[in-house]
């Protein structure tokens, strides 16, 4: 079989089968946001890496070295926030072409920084070497926690299903960037989404409170699009999704691109990828609570979008008036 | 400048410049075999990290996928091995084209499986990814301490330097493989450099012995060559290294591969990467015990091959007469 008919979760499901089952020391092994591992009792160590690979995650037409340096360290930033964990220490592997020019590998470094220095993060190691062609980064992470950490696994028939800051912009910004032609739109509006693709925040001061607030169940940032990412959870706790379209959290400015691009701005919010805000989950009770605490303490909006039910597992989408609409699957690696 | 001007050692004191130096908790920050982490008063933790591309690390006409799995795993091993430490958990990611076979990579993991399994090590996440051409890997390892790290900065005027096993076989291996024509010896002399080449063995058990020993100074795998990983230390300890090229420990099989392809035996030895043999210095006095020790606890043969002497940071190799003999510098990314 070809991985391109196998898919991403087919594939995690295929490699934990080879290289077995976690032992004691592994909290959490494969097929969450990141590696939970026991050291010492009670004190967690949070590891999460990420390959980036030019034309495959993003294209130097649209990204200088600094964006791919900081989207690089932003990407595990965010895993960890999605366990509810603090970052520690990055370890930062660069391949480029020999003929590269140094000061663009300065850049790639001093984007990395920036995107690491706000929370503490440290890079302590890495490799370098030449690529036969392309840029190709990867960067891991690792980090700490008390505490429960948040898996995909943990929602439960009942809960409420959230998401911090609005959804679909960074696909409005991959949009703009890939667009023939620059969209009609005024200078700002093409900066918001742009920014929000190539220099995206992770939610690590929010993960954190989440981390430890009670009522939170599961946990995830979404990196490869909501139907794709809440599909994880749903698919690791046994239960079903559903989202109310209308309630996705959609930026003016995503409208606004969507608009000019002809494009469907919720069918952006619904699939897009690469947002990297934090999806949780909590019993209809605590939500309220939780909502406005995470708000007050962060400043991070949190909008309820559905919630989770028993029954087959998988996300079901609806419209206004409750009818299910079908979407694409988001961005899914080594799709069919 | 071009990257290929800098070379791999500007380019890492590159790096070092645009982070910034080290902070509490970072005992070993970058440049070394792996980053010596304090998280725990008195317990370290090693974190080192590979990346590891087609055409540049390897040739699948080469290495087939279990191949590539099982070296991405050991030259990390070896890493953690040269800071005398105890491997534990990897995290892997691997990006390779839509098309190849499910089957393909079920054997790279397999081939990584079976390289952790000796050591206890468990693969606990990575990433997956599709890539535009070519397998594209990464490793990234983690591993505990105690005792004092073994640092490339740790040799010392009047040191004797050692190396473990022999020199030049994978180098030789390398050589067998890629030639235009099999050369003309038996199967068993071929199997043993290609195999040497192809599924490294890294000093694990040597490593955590040294580790603790008393009288071990720097300590770094060989994976770039002898002349270019001795330069490490010489330049990192501020020492002179002189090597006398008679006492390369070398295979009878590299010997004859050597002879069948019209190489040097010797220049393969001193210059030849792969090995992820152990090279480490100590004062005269202990070396003789400490060769005699490990030997008789891991079966591992120590050889030593010459002394540390203050002046000139630098590797130095003479012939049999005394004389300096001029050698390639071993394998270097960005070599200009």
């Amino acid at each position: 079989m070809r991985l391109h008919r196998l898919g991403e979760r087919g594939l995690i499901r295929r490699i934990r089968r080879t290289i077995g089952s976690p032992t004691p020391g592994v909290r959490v092994g494969i097929g969450d946001d990141a590696a939970v591992l026991e050291l010492t009792p009670g004190a967690y160590l949070l590891a999460t890496t990420d390959l980036v690979i030019e034309d495959v995650h993003f294209r130097r037409r649209a990204a200088g070295p600094a964006d791919i340096g900081w989207k690089a360290m932003a990407v595990n930033l965010s895993d960890i926030a999605a366990m509810g964990g603090t970052p520690l220490f990055a370890l930062v592997a660069l391949a480029c072409p020999e003929k590269t020019d140094v000061e663009e590998v300065d850049r790639f470094y001093e984007g990395l920084a920036d995107a690491a220095r706000p929370h503490g993060v440290r890079i302590v190691g890495g490799d370098t070497s030449t690529s036969p062609a392309g840029w190709i980064a990867n960067v891991t992470l690792l980090g700490e926690m008390t505490g429960r950490p948040r898996l995909r696994s943990d929602a439960r028939a009942g809960d409420r299903i959230a998401v911090l800051g609005d959804l679909g912009r960074s696909a409005a910004g991959l949009a703009a960037l890939e667009a023939e032609a620059r969209p009609p739109l005024p200078d700002e509006v093409l900066a918001d989404v742009t920014r929000a693709h190539l220099r995206p925040v992770a939610r690590v001061a929010e993960g954190k409170w989440l981390g430890v607030a009670d009522g939170v169940h599961a946990m995830i940032d979404l990196s490869d699009g909501l139907a794709t990412d809440l599909g994880h959870v749903a698919c690791e706790s046994g239960v079903a999704a559903r989202v109310e379209l209308a309630r996705l959290p959609v930026a003016p400015s995503t409208r606004a691109v969507a608009g000019a691009l002809g494009l469907d701005p919720l069918e952006l919010a619904a699939t897009g990828g690469e947002d990297y805000e934090l999806l949780f989950t909590a019993e209809a009770g605590p939500m309220g609570d939780l909502a406005a605490g995470l708000a007050s303490a962060t400043g991070a909006p949190v909008t309820v979008i559905g919630e989770i039910t028993a029954g087959d597992t998988g996300v079901t989408f609806l419209d206004a008036a409750g009818r299910v609409v079908e979407l694409g699957s988001g961005f899914e690696h080594f799709r069919g």
